[in-house]
């Protein structure tokens, strides 16, 4: 096996499984005629009956009655591709999904299927990461079974400068599903972190591949804490950080998440990519927790930076207003609050 | 054989033939006793006279006498990588070298050993390339045994804003190698084109892998047509094209052009990396030659805009002065001079 590469679950990149389950979780536990999903998914009844002996072997339970049809009884407590796709409303984005038992991180597998020509739009799940990945370098603890650990290929017609704004549009994303999916109100850290109650529960992890004057791909790379527990954290971290589970008291629909999520990048990805950066940035704006506070910024050098964040520009920075007045542009750096 | 892989001739990241050809290189055609290279590589005389059949095997010619030693005759008719880093005086640059007899592209080879961990300073050169890359995906004619390919992989510390300005370092780069060894005068079409007497002599492709706040590699790619003849050109060409050959009507050293575009480009990222961009643009200005020029950018759009080129900025754009006085940042596109 070569190193990274991991286990590869079950990937998707046909519509039948897809067509199929929607179905299915539409029926409200009803059955459902093999002449009815023969004709919904378009293929014959034979077809229909493999692909439901083949959903029962990747942990889907199903009725059988032979007058009345097939009923879904339970999904695979993991983050099927078909499960995630059935009923997804995307325009742009999971045409093709894949689910990993297990990798090294979702960024890397999906970087090597970018490599080798993977469509824009592709999708990569994992259950867990052994070797998750924060920014500049630091570990992202990823057990199995509890989180979303999730990354998406874009392949965006734009120049490099421009691409840190879609860092600001996955923040926004994630900040969304989390107000759609749960009661908390998710605050955003500049530049890509999302806090509930002052800890981190999502990271994002961007990475670019570009000549000098235009972007070959975008991996937007996507860690949320859904139902880990305190217990499933690392002893030492620099941040504190929490569960959405945690937070909330209410387990984490993951397969409902996911496919909540990918449905928000994709509206804000189609809106993006009709000039819509300036009203993302304001939305950006409006659920950040630092914007007009006083911060410091720490960039790994001896020296710190304080001031109050006034904005962010259009090429993502942060504008930071010193004491003496002038406002300087923060590209790079953790941000924290000031007393 | 992995597609686009190709096949690996030599590679060097030891030191032991490195030093031996520079005792020979040196030596202006004298017998050397094993005695001697033995001291001078710091290895047994066994060690010297497997490295020397090694050597032989590999195309270079040597006398041996044995009262008097080893005496070389002739270098192979290829960029050995011994060959190339013999004298060479980089700090960074040049530690592993690699030279394949044809490979897809040095850039996608270079990419692989750097996503395997290879250091900054890496080199790639290559005989020919079957998928030889320019700019937008268009391709770069790679006739084997006659031109410079070559891609040199950084790990530079600094911000994916900041990323353009190894072009126009690496730019700077070639001209100066141009400048030194031929008589010929390089002038440069932005972004990242050589022209002699308006036709184009080396192109430059760089690519990058970031995060969203920091850059992880930047390979810089290389092709430079030396030795190329008329014929060799394909039919259909965008722009008129040339070779140094055909230029100066002197065949140029390539061995020696090769590592001397490694020091010139060792010494620039030297300087760079102290904060020295600042210079490498004022260079770089001094040879443009559309400078205070009237311009017309085509981006591939169905408009092309005209104005004046003034300078170029910080991130490497070029400023374009329209009619009405407002300057304005160009960022991609072709650039051609005006009536």
């Amino acid at each position: 096996m070569k190193a990274g590469a991991g286990q590869r679950l079950e990937s998707l990149s046909g519509d039948i499984d897809r067509l199929l389950l929607a179905s299915f979780l539409n029926s409200g536990g009803e059955f459902l005629s093999g002449e009815d999903l023969s004709a919904t998914a378009g293929v014959s009844r034979t077809t229909v009956w493999k692909r439901i002996e083949s959903l029962r072997e990747h942990g889907f339970l199903f009725q059988s009655v032979p007058s009345r049809g097939y009923r879904l009884l339970s999904l695979p407590d993991f983050l099927h591709p078909a499960a995630v796709a059935a009923g997804m409303t995307t325009k742009r984005l999971g045409g093709t999904l894949v689910t990993y038992r297990e990798t090294g991180s979702t960024n890397a597998a999906i970087a090597r299927l970018g490599e080798e020509g993977a469509a824009e739009g592709t999708v990569v799940l994992a259950e867990s990461q052994f070797q998750g990945k924060g920014r500049m370098g630091r570990v992202w603890a990823s057990p199995p079974g509890v989180n979303l650990y999730a990354s998406v290929l874009l392949r965006p017609p734009i120049i490099p400068l421009d691409a840190p704004q879609l860092t600001f549009l996955s923040v926004v994303a994630v900040a969304r599903t989390i107000s759609s999916c749960t009661p908390l109100t998710p605050v955003i850290k500049w530049p890509n972190d999302i806090l509930i109650n002052g800890r981190k529960v999502a990271g994002l992890l961007n990475e670019m591949t570009a000549e000098t004057d235009r972007v070959a791909t975008v991996v937007l790379g996507f860690g949320v804490n859904l139902n880990m527990t305190q217990e499933q954290f690392p002893a030492e971290l620099r941040h504190p950080a929490g569960s959405l589970f945690l937070e909330s008291g209410e387990l984490i629909d993951r397969i409902a998440f996911t496919r909540r999520l990918l449905e928000e990048l994709d509206e804000l990805y189609g809106k993006y990519l009709n000039g819509g950066y300036g009203a993302i940035r304001e939305e950006w704006i409006s659920l950040c927790g630092v914007i007009n506070r006083r911060v410091r910024i720490e960039d790994g050098s001896a020296l710190s930076r304080e001031g109050v964040a006034v904005g962010i520009d259009e090429n993502g920075a942060l504008l930071l207003q010193r004491d003496d007045g002038r406002v300087e542009s923060v590209y790079t750096g953790d941000v924290s609050l000031c007393g």
